[in-house]
């Protein structure tokens, strides 16, 4: 195997197409909102990137061993730009690592036609969230100012040290490139996997690109994970906090 | 030196061989198991590959020095299909040298006409076994039946993170060659080198590949290393259980 | 992305320069004292570089994202010889690209005519500094006795360990190159950002190559870091020592 | 600079050389010994080999600095075979380093016409050591036994691990090449450089390749390390143990 392999899966003719990547990282945030839009939006598989920069590994899936890789997915929206949605499991396992496979996932976007990036992202502030602000970067000053007017937070000094991996260089290549290229990071307390971040990241988004997507399961997912902060905090705090369901019946 | 280099020892025609890997790993399953092979089947040594993937290092064997290497030996087996078999005390040393190793690996195999291959290692339970299940994996849904029908199981989601290293490689850039690919894993505690989990995988390995190994010294080992699992247990608890032999003098 | 890539912003003539490198390091004295000469005596950039060996990051100002880089400004100084000033916010991250990134340096030096350089930087010394004495290394004994001349310090056996990163190749890769190459190394205690070193380094390098730069932004910083110094003591003590404004309003 | 650069400081012809590797390693023994040859022998160097695989670091000495190397000293010896010595301060910083430097040291030793290589090095025994074995490892089973002839040690699973970095290197890639090598390890106890060991393995070497050298400063040497031995033992058991001097006064 080289460096690299790309497999081609489908070759469909794209609509003004934006890149959305949604690899692994703070609060899953980024991969949960790509996944998202997969399930919802019918995504078709057409890239899939191999490498020797990914993990020496393969997963398993009822018994059938998958090489690690990294997979593009088409999303036809028909209204506004269509999309090309990168996810995977894996991140490159070095620095060189990063800078090569994030110019070869932009080489993949570019034979599709991309002009805009996306990288969707958490960004952690060590406390539960009470109201998910995304805040943002981008490679011009105008993206910035397009940004905020769909209500990105922009703040001094954050994110402090910067945006590393895969997202901050596609911000850093794709300017070298001359692509439009912003990232996109729902606040996320970052200690558990948070559905409901990714939902603010994707309501950004929707407003940016101009697609519709529910939100119904990413809900449900949200619930099930506050079940699971509530109960967390239960038993740090050993008595048991009414919930609303309960309340119903002393009510 | 390159960064490797393959010596040939011997180009003994094999009829219809399979790959039979077994490098160092979770319980010396997989090692045992190749060695044990090698003992009772007769191998002959036919390639050894030198690498700067490899430790730098040498082993000393009576005062004489050898380079870190693998070795593959051919059995011909009179039954069935005929054996190349792969050991070695080393594994590489990095992410890229893990691809690249399997890559050289595989064109070895190749080289002597394998379309299948068995990567054999142990799957750590973190608990004394009673019953030695093998899990399997696999490269096609056909394979991992086949698998199913000389009784090795497949658990929803085990092994967890997958398979890493050569093992789980050979999976993945095995399918990449089209080649039918597998990985047998022994339970094991993954506390102790465990033969009677390197005797489970061959039992099933021989079911698969149709031939016949005496267990005679692996059960050896194995007693071997259950007086030593009892004498730790005895040192833990203080007071000695009686042994068999022990109590045939008592009764 | 290649795995350097070197933007040209500027090419103005300069006159006899000497490359000033002041990279991060301990107490940023080489970086405090590189931005210092820039804001001074209006440094105008000239080369951007981009590498595979930084991380791989990019840092975010007022929402608008920035890949890695050091940068190069070129300074006409009007009195004696010019300067070309090597910043930025990174080191290489990997040994092989110390030693490729400073071959990267010294081809930009080279280019604009540079003959001698000088790699700013702390030496820690674990304790609070009264006064700032500058350690030196040089790649000749000629450029050792200049440096003595104008009050560098040479003590055995320091820096303990001798000099490493980009400085010290400075001198190793720039001596092969047979240009003159001199490190010099401010005292500091190594546990603060240090203004005072920083202005005890310019002052020999004002000596050696003949400007003038003005210390009052410099020493205003240094108050200030004093004030935090004080702070922190007076904390640790519980009890808190008279300022000099303190004691006006006492006296 | 390339991966590698060889500096040629002089081309002796030497009469059917040895080469004697003493790179900085346990206790210090193979650098301790081969420099004790070079200071006693009169060595000549011979070449300097500077890479980016050592560390990115200048050396410096009396304010000079020198990039981190390896280098070659000739020794006639007028007696028997002459000696092509390699010391330096550094090894290799990564596994492929280890390979590729090796390969580059036997290249520089084939050029001057070495057959036969010694490395030299210490073998951590963990306590303090009475009498000063030396053990042996070679390329060929009659290397062993001439090793064995001169008293060289050789011990079932020793060292364990086998022998790790250049000086294993220099038999593996060594054998490869088709030349002899051996190392030889002194014992020592690991905490300690060690002059003794070095002393112990000097005077193998000697009866190997039939040289003579002096080994006064090198005992001077060990009674200082005594010295302080002596003095750590002291602090640690409160009670003074009187010396041979003191005994002087005494009596």
């Amino acid at each position: 195997m080289d460096e690299f392999e790309t497999e081609a899966l489908a070759d469909p003719e794209l609509s003004d197409p934006v890149l959305v990547e949604g690899l692994p990282g703070v609060g899953h945030v980024g991969k949960l909102a790509a996944e998202h839009l997969l399930e919802e939006l019918d995504g078709e598989p057409v890239r899939k990137v191999y490498s020797q920069h990914f993990p020496p590994q393969v997963s398993i899936d009822e018994g059938r061993s998958e090489l690690a890789n990294a997979e593009f997915h088409a999303v036809q929206t028909d209204q506004g730009q269509d999309l090309l949605v990168l996810t995977g499991d894996h991140q490159a396992q070095d620095n060189r690592g990063h800078y090569r496979m994030t110019d070869q996932f932009l080489d993949v976007a570019e034979e599709f036609g991309v002009e805009r990036v996306f990288a969707l992202g958490g960004v952690p502030t060590g406390e539960l969230i009470e109201e998910y602000d995304v805040l943002g970067a981008a490679t011009s000053t105008a993206f910035v100012d397009e940004l905020e007017d769909v209500g990105v937070e922009f703040r001094e000094d954050e994110p402090a040290g910067g945006i590393v991996g895969v997202s901050g260089l596609l911000l850093g290549l794709g300017e070298r490139r001359d692509l439009d290229a912003a990232c996109l990071m729902g606040e996320t307390s970052g200690y558990l996997v948070d559905p409901k971040s990714a939902q603010a990241v994707l309501t950004v988004l929707q407003d940016l690109v101009g697609f519709d997507v529910d939100f119904g399961s990413l809900e449900e997912r949200a619930e099930e994970m506050e079940e699971v902060v509530r109960k967390i905090q239960e038993m740090e705090q050993g008595t048991p906090t009414p919930t609303d369901e309960d309340l119903r019946y002393i009510g």
